[in-house]
């Protein structure tokens, strides 16, 4: 099976990823668990079957990357900086490189973000699975998701969790072209 | 019980109401009905329960209020139009009119669009329930829902349908300022 490219995050209902500090502390449920779907999101099993994870150089700053150490970790920069360990820097073009991934053998691709290196993977396309949790929370303001001038993307929901009315939707691509997956 | 505000419309996953030339031949679900929910949307059983119409003008000068006949419909406008049977021009300010009918005996009211006009509601935070359809597409570019510089608004996520992979999410605001419901 080919490797995914896959975007797994939370996002506001207006559609932020983070305040404009930059905080996500706000990326909690409401408390109540009557929703709760049978089946959980159960994130270190999805990175069980990732073996690359890409994320732009103020995720890195924010030692995001230290989640990953037993992992490939891209992190697109405009600086020119030295690899170390599992760490791959990339001032050119991060998103061919990728794709040059795809191609090859290996386990799937998780983007982590921010706003900038997923706006780039969204134009492009390459974006296999879109993993989104729903924060019931209306923030206001912040760093958007979809930075708009995209492609337009058919999905289709393949499954879904709520915890305590977070609501998880996983989209894969619409195989077609017509309204049927 | 207090009248409700309620906002009851269709977005794509990245947000928007409408493709950028108004259509939205793209709200369709992605023909896989494996996840739809028990409950479904009834949309007549939610007009029954509203006697109150809000909507802009272009939603107006497309004969949106024709499907609302039975209930009192106002329409902001800029200009000043003459009130004709149940239809009421409101070029003054809507958001303090429909605060003062939330007052008065009756039932709930339907915020229907388009984003101007539920962007001042979302500002003035008068909304009570927001019943958001996410559409499984990334329309790429068209008008947004939520125009940003927003309050921060908590919510409660009390019921969802899912409807060949259209997730309808039904949110009340939430009680209290921290986490619980």
């Amino acid at each position: 099976m080919k490797r995914k490219v896959i975007l797994h995050l939370a996002v506001s209902l207006d559609g932020y990823i983070a305040s404009e500090d930059g905080s996500y502390d706000w990326i909690v449920g409401d408390g109540d668990a009557a929703l709760n779907t049978e089946n959980k999101l159960n994130f270190d099993k999805f990175l069980e079957d990732v073996d690359i994870v890409v994320m732009g150089k103020n995720c890195y700053d924010q030692n995001m990357h230290n989640e990953y150490k037993n992992k490939k970790v891209y992190v697109a920069t405009s600086q020119k900086l030295e690899n170390q360990d599992n760490l791959h820097f990339i001032s050119g073009d991060i998103v061919k490189i990728i794709q040059e991934e795809k191609e090859k053998e290996g386990k799937d691709i998780f983007l982590f973000g921010g706003g900038k290196l997923i706006d780039s993977f969204v134009k492009a396309d390459i974006i296999d699975e879109y993993i989104i949790g729903i924060v019931p929370i209306i923030l206001g303001k912040g760093r958007p998701l979809f930075l708009g001038n995209n492609p337009t993307i058919k999905l289709h929901l393949y499954e879904y969790v709520i915890e305590e009315g977070i609501t998880i939707l996983k989209y894969s691509k619409r195989k077609t072209e017509d309204s049927s997956i």
